[in-house]
């Protein structure tokens, strides 16, 4: 069988944002990687003159060709350049669509409309006369909001237009080594015909399990769920914001966070979930020694005696932030993020996390390796999955009533 | 003359990463740009097999190809290979480098190293039999922060290797409309020498300003200083949070936020900047009407008179956060993010930002576009561009004395 590759292209300036929340194209290069289509190139267009030929050599290289626009609402002013080339390129004629606001594309485009922006996303499948295997030519002129919402009828189209056997399941852990997960897998007896990759994540590990067998698949996802499965946050993709958010709303609990060296990172996670506002009630950054006194209540004497880097101050923190806001959890985390600012007792990457229920308030420590960010990153995604086995804890407990 | 095209090369995984700040080789890409080295093109090599193979391609259709590796401690591990596909690529014999822990690379490679890690950056200049241009091959095995702390190192070697007289200067602006800098570039006389490319930004836009004769980029920069001066943040490509620290500190003064609706990315931002706790005190995200009473301390009549997403109820965020911290300056953010929770009289986009210094406390009102992302992300970038404008107020009355 011929490997199929894609390719995507972004028609678009590079976008300098100071502030964004996943790399381009994530959502969609996940989704093919879990169909088994792995080799994805990224090429950028600078002109508009430049698509067509741009289009042609990914053509050239790969059986599936992504092409995605600029963010924005003007998705009609580019529909003209965008249907003349997907009609030159698939050598098809332009015929109307049906749909008034689209017009002309050429024919056997499937039109699939976001309902968010009413942009469409197309999709042209075509055959080239040299060659056996189709060619899938996609094109996201409403950009990649609308392409990873409808990511469903791209995968449908996908598997189907290839007849894809490969199946993949995205699994997502924290609070485990790399190496350990590594180890597992190279001496588990996992069947030929199973692929497990490996994806480092902040504080974890992302697997992706492929097989062509629909039974292996299922099965290696139980062999995983026994071993690791406490570790294991999302069977499906989600991240753990998502995790924590729907859990918070199931038990009607309310959260509040004091935050320190992860710096607003939690919160700021927490809120790009819409409706998050349903079991968020607040967030404190004491960054300052005395803003941990003035808005979470930490005793000056414990701030003293031990440091705001110390499991005491954490503990105090979370009880603190819980307690002044009435609410069911409190979360913390206070560590040293570097690059200065550590010492030989206590390193940077030093960093305690807590977590504060009406029953009782645990701290933990840390110590985790790398540069400021992802020091921060890693603290902030261990602070949220300490409050995701706090709520799945009293998950079980309610069960075993 | 010929154009000078680049290609990057990423040997690792793909990172799944929730919560990344920047998109990848953003500085790099940013870097190449203002030398006049637009086209770039991005390609993953999934195995180390598949190393030489993709660095010849790349080979084939740029002069400037980079090879990024996979962050982390090894890069040690990672120098076998490294070295013998640079020896074989360039035809070149390993020598010596006399750097005990590099040890072989071909000759002419010239070895930064990074002081953060130890890591090396390796520039190996060569000539392709049957080609008039230079090639220049990068390699960072320490990955992508080796190459933009060595940024510097990398733009003077490009600039000698290729003779290039094109030079650049990015100018990043906040609180204009796109329209309008469009019109502007579009009617005045820059000189055809010189070239403007724009890059849309949260809440504002960046500009990439090139020519070939230092005179001239000399004198659109300050035509742009003169037409757009008061918007224009950053005259070497600094983030926004970069600026207004420094004139933090500067006039040391101290800074406390109370978010509501960005939810934690101003101060996440803020606390990017290490050596932000010189200026930074804390940060209130007050999600829930009771926490903007108990925390920030806005009084209940306001928030039940005028609600939560308002000019008064965030002039009292401001204050509030800022009374209660003995803090310099107080900042604040109130808004609608989407999707849901807009009414006709209070729409999604609709934001409320205000200032607090100790002479008086100001709220402005915004309506952004877009989604949930893109309202948070703007509203942030546009609290801190207030902050840098209260500031600079401050800056010009002391010149003034």
């Amino acid at each position: 069988m011929k490997e199929i590759k894609a390719e995507i292209l972004s028609w678009r300036p590079p976008r300098f944002s100071d502030f964004t929340l996943t790399r381009p194209f994530d959502d969609f290069q996940r989704a093919l990687a879990s169909l088994g289509i792995d080799a994805v190139h990224y090429a950028r267009i600078d002109e508009e003159r430049g698509l067509e030929e741009a289009v042609q050599a990914a053509i050239g290289k790969a059986s599936i060709v992504c092409v995605v626009m600029e963010e924005g609402d003007r998705w009609q002013d580019r529909l003209d350049p965008l249907r003349k080339m997907m009609a030159k390129v698939s050598r098809k004629r332009l015929t109307l669509t049906g749909k008034s606001d689209i017009g002309l594309l050429p024919g056997g485009t499937d039109v699939f409309i976001d309902s968010q922006t009413g942009a469409p996303l197309l999709l042209l499948p075509f055959s080239l006369p040299d060659s056996s295997t189709p060619t899938l030519l996609i094109v996201s002129p409403g950009g990649e909001a609308v392409l990873k919402r409808l990511l469903k009828e791209v995968e449908k189209t996908i598997l189907k237009l290839f007849d894809l056997r490969t199946r993949g399941r995205w699994v997502r852990m924290c609070g485990v080594q790399e190496e350990a997960i590594r180890k597992w897998r190279d001496q588990a007896a996992l069947g030929a015909e199973v692929e497990v990759k490996l994806f480092p994540a902040p504080a974890g590990i992302d697997f992706l399990v492929r097989s062509r067998q629909e039974t292996s698949l299922k099965s290696v996802i139980e062999t995983i769920e026994e071993r690791w499965g406490v570790f294991c946050y999302s069977w499906e993709g989600d991240t753990l914001e998502e995790v924590v958010g729907r859990l918070l709303l199931q038990q009607k609990k309310w959260l509040a966070i004091a935050e320190s060296c992860t710096g607003g990172r939690i919160s700021a996670r927490i809120t790009r979930i819409p409706g998050s506002s349903r079991y968020f009630d607040a967030a404190c950054v004491t960054y300052s020694y005395p803003s941990k006194e003035r808005l979470v209540g930490v005793p000056k004497e414990i701030l003293e005696a031990k440091g705001a880097v110390s499991a005491e101050v954490a503990a105090a923190m979370a009880d603190g932030i819980r307690r002044r806001e009435g609410v069911d959890l409190g979360l913390s985390v206070t560590g040293i993020a570097g690059p200065d600012g550590g010492t030989a007792e206590k390193p940077v990457g030093l960093v305690y996390i807590a977590v504060s229920d009406r029953q009782e308030t645990i701290p933990e420590r840390f110590l985790f390796q790398g540069d400021r960010e992802e020091i921060q990153a890693q603290a902030a995604q261990m602070a949220l999955e300490k409050v995701r086995r706090n709520l799945l804890r009293n998950e079980r407990l309610k069960t075993q009533e």
